[in-house]
């Protein structure tokens, strides 16, 4: 293992810079988060595929695409999503300030927004908290960004890590914000990362896609997916290694320690996910390509029937059964077999086990899935379904 | 409109008897089902594609291969689903004593089965049970019968149509159970449809694909498929209508009456959805294709956060256009527009309009969703998410 977790965020990289204000477009708390790298920077995002795609969205994936940033600019508890002409131009003033105030090109701002759906920015509030969020700027205001980004989770989520990359250090910094939701629509999915390593930005983007691909993208907490989705990185080149320019042991390293951020990252969204009383991996394996036993991982994650047992501690295996089966990839069912906890449940041909009825008692359950046909697997996170959700879901907005 | 829709069941077309009656596999009340045709009949049928299927869905699909069956045998409170090579004989030798005590070829007989997942037949209760069930069949015994396939469904669930076919009218009966389940795992869809229409096995089997393929496969309560769901239908051709044997007009007016009376049965199994407070038609219209159209009503349909705030009564479109958008199908924003009950509330060119707060108090809910690009369209039909579901499905297993 190459990578060391420490206590961290996404100042802890050399050079970056980062602060968290309140605008007052949320009631209470922090809503504007600003990440700076003090030089211009390899930058590389993924984006949410969403068809109603959020203003921001649509103008950071063009800036992303130049392979340069040098800061990110995040305002919660407004989306600026399905908010037509208006919402485009609002967002692209909003880069205008910001570009103006830090002394920036336009290109190399990436906007984020997150909360609710089909209304404007009130931007009389949101310009002059531009000009405080860059005033604020500070060498460990990491962690003021992860607080400023949360809509309503329960905590903040930021993290670092070390790696060693050709025998010199480099540090990679994250921040995150799930999906606990009082106002509706405060669903989106974000996470920031900054990194002091070097490192081209076409590579950067390998490695982010390929990171997210196995974390992030791998977490569910009820299926839906949010028109802001993001998750972008700056590698400002601060730190002493040699430039990653090829798909080396170097990049292999780097990708190893972005995936170990995101990845506790993406836990620690699904451990906060709204109402989750039960923290659940999903493994599928014995499959013969690694895309099926997502799908079918994805399908027992998604499950309501699978969730709301979860949330029951009944171990209830048929409903495991039938949400795999559901999916749609073929399996032969003698060679199905389940496991909770690493008890055995169900199957070689269909044999049942007998088991303790407090299988499920633990908040940390792992499912795992063999279908004894091929070498390749994967895991899903997710949590149950409790009346916590739908409380959350259907109660507060008035 | 050729279709009128009465009072009746599966016994109301001529030469049809049936039964329900108790075994004591679940603990109260009838929990076998026995239809019944005094001549062989054109038989066709539609099984679930869960790659979990049951022991009865194997066997009654080859039955259902040779276009004939004289009888429809159904048991519910276990499902004999994931129960191996001992549920596959058990199923063989319900069929074996129906096929003894009513004096018909093994292959002319279609078994379903509905209730839980992965325990066995007590097949010292389900033996006796068939000989009951065969002495008890009745020409009108079809409410017995509509009963007898419950498992906690709050309402027994039965129709029957008359249709104008070529100047002789023929009656279409059903029954159908849905997804009311205290004791979990039995969310298994069935449907059971009569016909005294002379039509020939190949044509019925298509007439019964179209009008399943509009109705039951357009309902969703939560999303999971079971792995016991069957549609089948028996035509005797007791009535005087001049055999269908092309798809002429008398086909397609035999089709209309088959989904008429699929879509009602549908409907019920919706409205009777576990915890359902209201009933929701998702129309999706302004496509090109209607396969488009259908997975972006299943898409809202199936979206925990757009169910959860028709529970709330929450009018919160934006979880609408972000349930929409997520499903995959390309659609241009700008165009999208979205109404409740007839009210605008968003677009287009992502205009928002200011609407009642009180636009979803009542139980008759219609989400319009018009994508402004083609001419295509397509209806589905499901309820929201309450309290009541989790709890049904959380807390009710011992």
């Amino acid at each position: 293992m190459n990578v060391k977790e420490i206590e961290g965020t996404i100042t802890t990289p050399l050079d970056f810079f980062a602060s968290g204000i309140k605008t007052g477009v949320k009631e209470e708390g922090k809503d504007m988060a600003l990440i700076y790298s003090i030089v211009n920077s390899e930058a590389a995002a993924v984006f949410t595929t969403n068809q109603a795609q959020a203003a921001p969205v649509k103008i950071s994936r063009e800036h992303v695409e130049g392979g340069y940033a040098q800061a990110i600019l995040v305002n919660s508890g407004n989306a600026n999503a399905c908010t037509g002409e208006r919402g485009y131009n609002d967002a692209q003033k909003m880069i205008e300030i910001a570009s103006n105030k830090l002394g920036l090109a336009a290109e190399n701002i990436i906007l984020c927004s997150t909360g609710i759906i089909g209304e404007y920015l009130p931007m009389d509030k949101i310009k002059p908290g531009i000009e405080r969020a860059v005033l604020n700027l500070k060498e460990n205001g990491g962690s003021e960004a992860a607080e400023a980004i949360m809509t309503t989770d329960k905590y903040q989520k930021e993290l670092a890590v070390k790696v060693d990359i050709g025998g010199e250090e480099i540090t990679i910094g994250g921040i995150a914000k799930g999906s606990g939701m009082i106002e509706p629509n405060m669903a989106t999915m974000l996470s920031f990362l900054t990194t002091d390593a070097e490192i081209d930005a076409t590579l950067l983007q390998d490695a982010l896609a390929e990171a997210v691909n196995k974390t992030f993208n791998r977490i569910t907490v009820d299926g839906d997916q949010s028109t802001n989705d993001t998750v972008a990185i700056l590698a400002n080149g601060a730190s002493d290694n040699e430039a990653i320019t090829e798909k080396g042991d170097s990049y292999h390293r780097f990708v190893e320690g972005l995936t170990y951020i995101c990845k506790k990252l993406a836990h620690l969204i699904v451990k906060d996910g709204e109402g989750a009383t039960k923290f659940v991996t999903i493994e599928v394996e014995g499959v013969t390509a690694e895309e099926d036993a997502v799908q079918i991982a994805k399908g027992i994650a998604n499950s309501n029937l699978v969730k709301t047992a979860l949330f029951g501690e009944d171990s209830n295996w048929g409903r495991i059964a039938s949400a795999a089966g559901a999916v749609g990839v073929e399996f032969d069912l003698d060679k199905l077999e389940i496991r909770i906890n690493g008890q055995d449940i169900f199957g070689p041909a269909q044999q049942v086990y007998n088991h303790e009825d407090d299988l499920l008692k633990e908040p940390t359950i792992k499912i795992e899935v063999d279908l004894n046909s091929g070498d390749e697997s994967a895991e899903v996170w997710t949590c149950d379904l409790s009346y916590k959700y739908v409380e959350i879901n259907a109660e507060y907005h008035t």
